[in-house]
């Protein structure tokens, strides 16, 4: 296991806007900090969700759409530079109106309503090919 | 987006009561140290839980009850003020015994046991009603 | 309830590595870095999971395994000491390919990929028999 001891430079609270993307909406809290590393957890509800789904054996994401308003349970992740951009790596659970989860990585959702609370870290976070998985990590 | 830098006060751990209400239990802990504006994760076991769903259409909480032992396997919440009291908006994913998960916003479950981490803010957080959503947001 | 303030030692990202345990990996990160109580968030992905529901009734756990590739969605858990040893007491929610949502106390799952962040804690967390819930509970 890889690890490193990270410093703290700062911490927000951020209300989400509603009709915005999701991810987006943390991405633009990054950049509107100057964060290009992070950890985040939030919640909150969305009109719809796509969540991806790691095909580890075909080393692709599988997509799974879901169009209908969701509550967000949990949400999970953290702000990266892939690529020399800063990407908020976002898991989240979800519920539908008979209480029954959906979860998975989230690409893009429409905001309803979210609530974010992200730490900044002072070390920047680089993702990198990794060669056993193919998926882009850091460290 | 809204966004506030925000700062600590403190941070505590907290085993909420066998047998009290989870979200009542995290609002008397807001209650003994003081904090008005807080964020928390959480995990552990519940006797019952009342989850809502909101209707973004009809702009109101639907409710769902399971009246089963549940795992808490996620927890993610904050603390503000809401018509002046200490309010610990809470949403919760849970399993059952088949590993099923059911998931929304708690608004009321018995523990059964629970771990609770609370950081405090500062910086108050006060709900007010957004005229978009029909809910009670900050900032 | 029983709570307690309590004052940081350190704060760490670490990345688990590939074909290992889960749980074992956050716990050598634990060993690592010296920490005996600490609180931590993690998301990634797994090969196969060993989820337990506890039969409150019964006071046993009863385990559920999902022999299949799974995303991590949320994991919410601590670490203490159980018996002079390290502890991370893990709880998660996992994602299958249809996006269906399964979750629970995460005895061990084989990491595909998992990105975890760690927030050490200077008091120390001792876990001891609860006779309410014959759980092993600290505080």
């Amino acid at each position: 296991m890889d690890y490193r001891e990270v410093e703290v430079e700062g911490e927000y609270l951020a209300r989400l806007e509603t009709g915005s993307d999701w991810r987006a909406e943390i991405e633009a809290l990054a950049d509107r900090v100057g964060v290009d590393a992070g950890w985040f957890t939030a919640m909150g509800a969305v009109r719809d969700a796509e969540v991806w789904y790691y095909d580890q054996e075909g080393t692709e994401y599988r997509s799974v759409t879901f169009d209908e308003p969701l509550e967000v349970a949990a949400c999970v992740g953290n702000v990266s530079l892939l690529d020399g951009e800063r990407f908020a790596h976002t898991h989240a659970v979800f519920s539908r109106r008979s209480g029954q989860a959906v979860a998975g990585h989230l690409d893009s959702g429409t905001v309803f309503a979210g609530e974010v609370y992200l730490r900044a870290f002072e070390t920047p976070l680089e993702r990198e090919r990794d060669e056993v998985t193919d998926l882009d990590l850091w460290l």
